[in-house]
């Protein structure tokens, strides 16, 4: 049943595998946006921020729709050959990609979108072969490395509120 | 050309006709949204302000996007039962659609998010008629309530900056 | 100190009270967006709600933010006579009140902003009069009245997520 | 008068120079984001840019916000010790800096957001002068690199649209 929380979940996963990417990969990206602050910080930290990102309903309504508008694209399967173009091309001032990033970013706060805008820029690890993928190829990357990007944004910034809050907590001891 | 801006506006207009939207029914919105501070405005006095926001690229995009998500949810063009599911039903939890619409809105500033919430919440006109369209038969309009809810909040929060202004203007005179 | 969690969110619930704000107050306004959907809901079952959103760094920053430019603007404060002016006023236009409002709704996901423009709009119950006090006297609401519709529409998302999520486990089962 | 939007401008103007802030040095970290497109685009091109950015209400209110609450931070008037702390910490997860800064960006497209992000993380010129400044002396620059970087990122972005949009322009000719 499509409200099925845990299912949801596990579909995401499902479609994010099937499009070349691993909960992993994304966990190695939250981990260089945090790089900085946590030298010898290792991927597996953060694979659970990543987890308990992907959980939210919110996310994983986003990932539905941005990695079914990119195979829909690449199958030619959208009633709009202008969209389709741009889609293809992977446009650099169609923002509809970003926006729905943002919607993943906005629910671990400000900080989300900070983190979200540097490796979008970047273009670090999965992101960039995702985005290369998407422009030589007859493959449709345009939503699915912005989604990718705004997971590990989002886990980034998870972690360094949780990180802060323990240190506080053993502070306060 | 995809890239054209001109024709990207025609195309939005059309796209809309074609699912039975005008722009007068956009404009009438965003009267009712401005009827508390004007209250003999009419619907022409808005126009202007809705093709204005029609002409923005980011707007152009967000329309396309969203038209061809739900035409491609009602054909079974979308390779995700959950997602069809989720859209044919309009999910009142599903937000991808909302995300879309503050992407229009936020072009507009803060005003016009307000405006946009409102509206959503208390679905005037075609507004309504969309909602309801869109939940009994086999049509699917959870993007394109959305869509027109923002074009007209943005065009009230257009219209709402641009007469403070000339009257400012008179004023200095 | 300044980061203790636990603090913050006394800190603010005392802040919000001396502006003439109670915890009761903001989750009969969570309750009065939730009333279409559930008729006979009670205050009480959104108080949890109200407190676990002031829980949220996120939103504790932004409520001592807003609260400090309110007492600092009615007390002449600030070292700009526009600002004080454009705040004593709450002109309509002057949006980095809800700017800042919708930094506390992203963090519930997109159901929160289309919560708040409504009741920004309608100015129930506290809101409306935190907004009237604010126009009359010496006394400067415009932060905290946007603040206090956040606090209630990010309460009536998380209510909502919550309460769908309940009944599918039940479904589960 | 506080409508007037000519003089809005010229005062926003007063107050960054008076922060330490030309127009020149956010037309320069404009040029920055641009460069990986534009190799030989010149501070001066985007000059008209930053000052359009400067124009919009929206960001003029965003400006006079962020510096009035610096200055209060920095002089102690704010009636909030535990703000005033954080403020002049520049906490790193104080966030109200940012949202407010995401305000200004908002205005120009998802583009704008994205190049907030980078320069954000990568304080280029004036802004990393300002970030320094504000952490090891009794002033407070907290929310003025963000409001710096924020129209700058506007700046980048409106130009990125304008100048896709003459090319193609010319091209139709």
């Amino acid at each position: 049943m499509a409200e099925d929380i845990l299912d949801l979940q596990d579909h995401c996963v499902e479609l994010l595998k099937e499009r070349g990417v691993t909960l992993e990969e994304i966990a190695d990206c939250a981990r260089y946006l945090q790089a900085d602050y946590h030298v010898d910080l290792t991927t597996d930290e953060l694979l659970d921020s990543v987890r308990a990102v992907l959980s939210k309903r919110e996310v994983q309504y986003a990932i539905m729709t941005g990695i079914a508008l990119d195979k829909a694209a690449e199958e030619g399967k959208l009633d709009d050959s202008y969209l389709i173009e741009l889609m293809m091309k992977d446009a650099p001032l169609f923002g509809a990609d970003e926006v729905l990033a943002y919607g993943i970013c906005n629910t671990y706060g400000s900080i989300a979108l900070t983190n979200f805008g540097f490796i979008d820029k970047r273009k670090y690890g999965i992101i960039r072969r995702l985005n290369r993928a998407g422009k030589n190829t007859g493959k449709c990357n345009t939503f699915i490395d912005d989604i990718v990007g705004a997971v590990a944004a989002a886990a980034a910034s998870r972690f360094a509120h949780r990180w802060t809050r323990d240190v506080e907590d053993d502070d306060d001891k």
